[in-house]
């Protein structure tokens, strides 16, 4: 008998908003693994950290944070072959994601990589997706919108393309494109009806329209949504936030 | 004094993937609002039910499911009505929603006709969105795909339009369109791309790739998702499911 390896979705930082059964699996886990920065803090064992039980074996996945790198296959098949060993003596082995394992999550590269081999179960969490629109109390999308997620490294005209098919847009990971992607909404008439949202429901949360935001540079987790749908879903007025 | 208005996600449908604050809500709550079917059961009310305190007051929102007469507006507005009575008295009003209730959720018409006079709260939830993929066993999107996410409703012209503009894409509501999606799939050539889920997470949950799928209608709570990226992502075999 082999052990399973679950991929547990955290959810987007608040420990309370971890689900039920993220918390029965953390809770009851003899091993978790979670990726972990070569500097500073792991931001998944953050989260889930309130409910570690005593004497539990940790596997940090030390990634590198430097883009170009990223994904760092050797570390992922390092880990992989770690986990892989606890999986043959037939112990299950907890593996954290922020947000939800399968959007846009690191927990792919150790999916990828035993899913063909041992049981796997998929926890899912809540996505910065609908915690940035809970954030900014503006509904994400409803009736028949259109809702497209872009990641901010694409180029301009690819990302000007997909908002102008859509009604609802998430442009994620916004980062050091901020100032280009203001320009950009800008010039399509569209920063009216765009919020930003940076370190959603954390303790340093900000939630702001984005005509608000004055840094060149925001943080890696953060994101804009642009509503083009239904005009009685504007924006909350900026002294709300 | 006036009563906060929450808005709370109760994720696709297994009681477990409450988040732990909906949870802490709805057990301590004095009363609870849901959608209801004018025949049948709620489904908000199934899913949560297990954590209702005793004596809570309940407001079911009846809405008749015919698909022309939605939204019914003279309906929430009645319960806007009863619901801000209640807040008027200093007390907390919980309104669930299947999922999250700011994703294709019907809690944004109590929202939209109460967030201007009361305090407001969402509590995000787990949306159907990373449940199907979770069922599927595949990962939704990754890296620096584009996700789009498209109601069955749309026209044939419209949906191959955003197919071919995104690397991962969910059809939501599948329903009584699935016929015509499979002869749109099947004609861009990416059935064998398909996975097609229903009733994610809940004991009757069915999942398997499209090709699979016998039935020329789905039920409501139907989702197909197609993954056109990495191709290292393939669907499990059938024999998997």
């Amino acid at each position: 008998m082999t052990g399973t390896l679950y991929g547990v979705g955290l959810g987007p930082g608040d420990p309370e908003l971890l689900t039920l059964r993220a918390h029965r699996l953390i809770s009851t886990a003899r091993v978790i693994s979670y990726p972990a920065p070569d500097t500073g803090p792991s931001f998944a064992r953050a989260i889930a950290a309130p409910y570690f039980p005593d004497g539990v074996r940790e596997i940090p996945i030390v990634i590198p944070m430097r883009e170009s790198r990223f994904p760092a296959k050797e570390i992922y098949d390092r880990a992989a072959q770690e986990i892989a060993e606890l999986l043959d003596t037939g112990t299950d082995v907890i593996s954290l994601c922020e947000g939800d394992p399968f959007f846009y999550g690191s927990y792919m590269y150790v999916f990828e990589r035993l899913s063909a081999r041992y049981p796997t179960v998929i926890v899912p969490g809540v996505t910065s997706l609908t915690a940035c629109a809970a954030a900014l109390r503006r509904p994400l999308t409803g009736r028949t919108d259109v809702l497209t997620v872009i990641p901010a490294t694409l180029s301009d005209a690819e990302i000007r393309a997909r908002i102008e098919a859509a009604q609802s847009v998430a442009i994620m990971k916004v980062g050091r494109h901020v100032g280009r992607l203001r320009a950009l909404l800008d010039d399509l008439g569209l920063t009216h009806r765009a919020g930003y949202v940076e370190r959603a429901s954390l303790p340093d949360e900000r939630v702001m329209p984005l005509a608000a935001l004055a840094a060149e540079r925001a943080p890696y987790f953060s994101m804009i949504l642009i509503y083009k749908g239904d005009e009685a879903w504007t924006l909350p007025p900026s002294s709300s936030f």
